[in-house]
This record gives C-alpha cells, structure tokens and sequence, in this order.
C-alpha cells in the first residue's frame, strides 16, 4: 500500500473559493457573509476523478492524507469569526471528498488561527474534525502570512493544541499559507522558509522534552534542513542541545515533496528511513512536467522507487511510517481489513 | 592557490565591538557618540593569527575574502547615520587586516544600508572602499533584521547600488544580519531563508535581463535552492521564465558553505561548476568539530577534496571562478604575479 501524506484539495469547486471571496468582501463591508454555496457530489467527484485521483492512480498510489488547499487558508485574512467559518467549510468539503471515495482519501483539517488570538477556536475545530474521523492537522507556524509576529512553536502560546494533539493522538503537519508580502513567493520561499525556520525553533527549544508523544511532520523535505544536516549538528552542539536524533527526530517527520531525483538521495542519505514519509504535494507547487525526465516534477514516487531499497525499507517510507505516525489513519485501514 | 570567498570579522577585538555598543546607547540617549578607540596593530594581529589565519593555514588555504561580521552588521539598529559611522568604523578596520595580511586577505565591505532610506550612503561607502581596495560588497536585503519590509532585491529600489557595482566590476554577497526576532534564528533560520528567498525574488524578475553584467553570490551553498533544485526549475516553468540556466545562472554564484559531505555532493551534482565558488564562512556560524568526522564543520575544504574533480574543475571551485567573479581579486593576484 502507498500512502502518500501530503495532497492538498487544490482543484475544489469554484463555487467554494468564490464564496470564501464574497465571505471576505462581506467581512470588509460589515456585513453578515452570504449563505455557503450548494454543491453537488458530482461536482466535487468531478475535481476529483480529474485531477488527484487520476494522477494517484497513474502514478501509481492508493491513498491521500489530504487537507484544503493549503495557499487559500489564509489566517491572516478577516478576523478569528471569518478563519472559523471558512476552516469549517474546508474541512466539510474534505470530510465530503472522503465520504465519496473512502478508499483513496482520509482527511486532515485546517484549523482557524489568528494571529495574537488564543487557540481555542483551533481547538474545538481540531476535535471537531476527528469526531468525523480526520486523522490530523495543518498548523501554521506564522498565521500573519508573512509578518511572523507569532512566537516560535516551542512556546507555550502553541502548548494547548499541542496537549490536544497528544490526547487525540493526531499528528499536525507545519504549513504555512500564502504570503501576503513580495518578498516571499508562497511555493518558492515563503514554505521553505517555514519549514527550516520551524526545525530551528524546535533545535532552540526543549518542546519534546515537555511533550514527548507530539509528533511534527515538517513538509517539503525539511525546507533546507537535509541539505544543511551538518549546520543544523553544529548548531545543536553549539547551543549545547542534545543530539538531533534525541532532541529532535524521536518526534519530527520530513515527507518527500522534494522535485527531483538528487534532493530525494541527499534526504534518504542523511535522516533516518524512520523518520521520512511518502509525500508529493499532488496537484501542488509544481504542476509542470520535467523536460530532463518527461515526468511531473511532482511525481515523487519515481525517485523514491528509483532508491537502492529494501522492500521492507520501502515499505515503511509508503505506508508503515505514515500508519506509525498517525495512529487514527492506521485504525482505519486496519478496520477495513488492511 | 585556493580563494575562500566568505569569511568574516568575527573576532574583531572587544574595543570595537564595545564601541558599537555605546555608539548605540548614545544614539537612544540623544547625545554624540564617543570617540572610536584606538585598537594597535598588535591587537588586530592577535585577533587573526590566533583564529582565521591559523585555521587559513591548518587547513592549508592561501587567501580569504574578508568581510565586517555579518550578524553584527545590524542595519534595523539606530539610524542611518549610525550605520554610515559603524560601517565605516567596521570597513577601516577590514581595510588595517588587509594591510597587515596582504597574502592572505582582501576587502569586502558592509554598507550603510537602512529600511526605507536611499541608497546614496551604501554607495558612497562601497566608492570609499572600492578605492581602499575592497573587491566586493555584503548587500543586506533585509535592512530591517526579520521584518522583510524593504522591496525583493529584484525592485528598482536597488537599482542605483547595482549601477555602481556594475561600474566598479564588483559583485555582492546578498547577506543578512542578525534577526530582531525571536522567530528566526540568526545562522539558523534567517541566513538560510534569505539565501532561498532571495534566489526566488530572481526567478520572478527579470534583473538580469536589466543588468547583465551585475554579479551575486548568494551564500551558505544557497540556502535552500540546490536541494530542492526540481522545484525551481519546475516553478521557473510555471512562472514562464526562461530556463534558470540563462535566467539566473549566469549571474549567481553559490559558495560551499554547506556543512557536511552529502550537502557538498548535491550541490556539486546539480549546480553547474562555474557557478560554484569555494567558501567556508570560517570562523563562523559552527565552529564546534563533527563528532562523526572528528574535524571542523566548516572545514568545507575537506569535503571538496572529497569529490571527484579534475584538476581543472578543482582550480575553478578553488580560484578559477572566484578570480572571475571578483575581477578586482583577479587584478590584485595578477599585479604580485599570481
């Protein structure tokens, strides 16, 4: 079985994206926002069996941990009201896109966060979503978009989602949302930046000591930290942190959203088979197929298949990791039989 | 004969770096600020012998392109009439290394650079300093410390240093300083996000086609870029650029400062090598010893050694491209007959 754990619902039906559009028009003017659109399931079946379905199947992969589009969360639009209501109509629309093909998706949600707000909100809409049997969550680091006027994740700020989290037993991927600044191109720097910035706070921080069952996936490969390894081993010892492997990889994931066959290498070379799971980011950043390879850029599972593994060894970065890692997804293949 | 294209003043000594301080508390308190201290030849001597010098030569490297420190740069601190005096006091003291080492150092100056304020100071610094000697610049793109307020590096705001710098034939270094903020760890976070984000804004402008002679070294083995090399290509694609080998690469330049053998592999196997420059920002952002090589992290130059290269390929990483790069380095070898 592969699981790939990071798809976005990128390809949702326009009707939900305009309405979050006249949601924050309404926002702006004062006003109560329209009534949320109706939308059939064929609509939603079509955006589907068009897009993520048919790549899953044509790459060859069974199922999705899939979560709204992560660039359109957009915390740092409207107030804490209007991050409420849209996280709920995402989260709907991912719960619907699992209900109808329960086979290849299971749902991750976002939550509503605000800068400078309490996690309440983020909280209620977390266990709501596992009540429907969501099987983690999208934690953005810096919800301001790109002013990063959030405290770093080892603060206490983040420490009651963090303690729902370890009661749910669901792991939070750390995503950022689109950026609301030129300087940061969303895909291209805004995310990395996130990621490495993400591995930094938790080198500089004792978060696992204080939380040892919370679980981190940090998405696209790590940002720069694989690539850095041996900066981000120096910067631990000279911030006379323990070692990576004890300080921070016991909780701390990277999935495989890395574009071409050399970064996927370096990152099985040098973090620990454990620690890494199948992602590509599926229909994503990167959209283009590679005139070096006339493959998707996106189609990860083409170098990881291309890595000198064990069948054991490929199993556990396709499925048995992502199963570890989030428990409720394993309950609920092995409640199928798989 | 083998060039390391970034090293910094790390280990100036404490009457500088003191003065800066109260230069400091003298611009809060209203009041002028002191006069700079006399620092004797003996002083500075001590401060390179005991550290870069002896490391220069244990790791048996002939010359160092030297720059004030680059976290202590602190363009979002007083104003910019502060800057244009702490730069100056920071370059003069470059400029005395230099003459005390002419075999083993040569200039490269911090600039008076401001958030929000003209470039004229930063470029009747970099005059000063090009007649001093100095080959090359550190251009802070982010003036602010982690605020990310001044324009990408692509916007006409920069264009009048660029037309300098194109005048004079130097390149610059795009580097920040520290971070203001607790989100983003100095040589952790904010050095590798700017590397990265920097090399984005370049992909969505069109710099190079304005400037075809300007050079930038985008430092610490590029931040992020060559590990997620597919991802760049793939969004060069989707942005409707030329291909990165004509649209940015033959202006930018990544140095080695990466910390470990698998990251020197990547980005030797997909950067182009006439775009590598060696460096090791030594002494610098890691300075502990790995445990698992029992050397320096930032012994860059062992993991060069270690990669299968020509003669030839090895002269360029090593001096080849840096003499092209910085053709004033060139002239200056050139004028000892080297």
């Amino acid at each position: 079985m592969i699981i790939d754990c990071h798809g976005h619902y990128t390809t949702a039906p326009a009707a939900h994206t305009d309405w979050r559009e006249r949601q924050l028009e309404a926002f702006l003017a004062g006003e109560p926002a329209p009534a949320y659109p109706s939308i059939s399931d064929d609509e939603i079946r079509e955006t589907i069996e068009k897009n993520q379905l048919r790549l899953l199947r044509e790459r060859g992969a069974d199922l999705t941990i899939f979560s709204p589009r992560a660039s359109a969360m957009g915390h740092h639009r409207g107030d804490l009201g209007v991050g409420i209501a849209w996280a709920r109509a995402c989260n709907d629309l991912i719960a619907r896109v699992v209900s109808l093909f329960p086979d290849n998706f299971i749902g991750v949600c976002q939550l509503p966060q605000t800068a400078g707000e309490p996690l309440d909100a983020a909280i209620a809409e977390l266990r709501r979503c596992v009540d429907m049997g969501f099987v983690g969550l999208n934690l953005n680091p810096d919800p301001s978009g790109g002013k990063w006027n959030s405290p770093p994740i080892t603060d206490r700020y983040w420490y009651p989602l963090y303690e729902a989290m370890v009661e749910l037993d669901v792991p939070a991927m750390v995503h950022v949302s689109a950026s609301c600044t030129p300087v940061f191109h969303a895909t291209g720097a805004h995310y990395m930046n996130a990621d490495t910035t993400a591995f930094m706070q938790l080198i500089q921080g004792d978060l696992f000591a204080d939380l040892p069952e919370l679980r981190l996936i940090i998405p696209h490969g790590g940002g720069a930290v694989p690539y850095h390894w041996g900066r981000y081993r120096g910067l631990a010892d000279m911030l006379k942190k323990p070692s990576l492997d004890t300080h921070v990889m016991r909780n701390v994931y990277f999935d495989t959203c890395v574009y071409h066959q050399p970064g996927i290498n370096l990152l099985f070379e040098v973090i620990d088979l454990d620690n890494i799971l199948f992602g590509s980011e599926m229909v994503g950043a990167v959209r283009g197929i590679d005139p070096r390879t006339g493959h998707y850029f996106d189609d990860t599972k083409r170098y990881v298949d291309a890595l000198d593994l064990s069948d054991k060894q490929r199993e556990q970065v396709y499925s048995g990791n992502a199963r570890r890692v989030y428990p409720r997804l394993d309950a609920a293949l092995k409640a199928r039989g798989l």
